[in-house]
């Protein structure tokens, strides 16, 4: 079970894990939290889990595809937690439907840094700046964090929360690969789009993921499914 | 030469086409006027251009993939033209950077249906209905036009303006192959998407593309490229 790190997730998961025990089915639990931006939040003790879970679900996914044992997949889902780091930022927030208003109110020249995929909101409002600063105002935090040094071999995902047009995702993508590139981090591989999402959310994510061997072998494992196709 | 027919495009390409003559090149120009919403607009006279030119691309681009003349994969294109038909709506306008501004206003309970690509105004401002509706509302008319029969096998492309979230778009889709289902027309092929989009424009577009043995070869041809990939 690869589990977002929001305290209902991690309760009801667990919950799940006693009764696929009492049913006689093993269960193994890895608590995804990967968001840099904020220590504790709305709906969490701890980091959430955001836009790293597609890496996580893709390489497990992979281990588990070719036929690893359940402690294995556990071992390498693991592994990519503890390799992946991300950060959000808002331009808009997202309306939850039952709630039927945005989640926050966001002034024309703000941006909220450090949003979670829930509406939930950041660690600062800032002015709107250049792409090129909000960029960095991203990736500074992740790559501090693991942290991501010169020589590192990632995966980079520039991700849409939801509303954010492809001309923007891909201008950001850009800025942020020549960044890594000024630090020495090779950006093997890379996606953009929209896959970890906060409904209409205008805005993104970036997520690197530090590669080795047995990492960048089950990334690019094949996969067939509605987002990811290679 | 795929031309979208707005008449800026329609003069230019005439140009590029004239250029090409010049230094020997042969040419062939293909317009692509599939929105059935409007008959003249902003910038077009008769149909504009829009969510159909993936299908012409897609298909007229296996064509030459396979060798086909010119001649041939012009014939092609214009087969697919005479195919497809496609219509939008939009609950927000986008932003053109260089006016700063929404192209049009909308009220939070008014949707534009039959807007352009170009965040040109659509045919008329209605009351926003449900999802239903709405994709009916966009159907009837790409199905009278053609028309699209009973027996019919289609291509379905359900396409974001460019700041729809997937959640939204899917449910769109998914009422556009129950009605179709309900008309006798088998989508034989499906595109859920952001593909021809108009920056942060919230809304959709659908195209149906009928299809025969050779169109459904054609866009089952193996492509590979960063939009699509099969």
């Amino acid at each position: 079970m690869l589990v977002k790190n929001y305290t209902g997730d991690v309760l009801n998961f667990e919950t799940a894990a006693e009764l696929a025990d009492v049913d006689g089915i093993a269960a193994r639990s890895v608590v995804i939290d990967d968001d840099v931006a904020v220590q504790d939040s709305t709906n969490t003790a701890g980091r959430r889990g955001v836009g790293g879970t597609l890496m996580v679900e893709k390489i497990a996914g992979a281990a588990a595809e070719r036929g690893a044992s359940l402690d294995e997949c556990a071992r390498i889902a693991q592994r990519v937690v503890d390799g992946v780091r991300s950060m959000g930022v808002a331009l808009a927030a997202p309306t939850v439907p039952h709630a039927g208003e945005p989640s926050f109110q966001l002034g024309a020249d703000e941006v909220e840094v450090g949003i979670g995929i829930h509406g939930e909101p950041g660690r600062e409002r800032v002015p709107l700046a250049p792409a090129s600063e909000l960029v960095r105002q991203l990736l500074e935090p992740i790559l501090a964090d693991l942290p991501f040094v010169e020589g590192d071999e990632v995966v980079l995902l520039t991700n849409s929360m939801g509303g954010t047009p492809q001309l923007e995702l891909y201008a950001a993508h850009g800025i942020a690969e020549r960044l890594l590139a000024e630090r020495g981090i090779t950006v093997a591989r890379r996606l953009v789009g929209a896959y970890v999402t906060s409904l209409e959310m205008q805005g993104m994510s970036l997520s690197l993921l530090r590669l080795d061997d047995e990492l960048r072998g089950l990334w690019d494992a094949p996969v067939d499914t509605p987002a990811l196709r290679w």
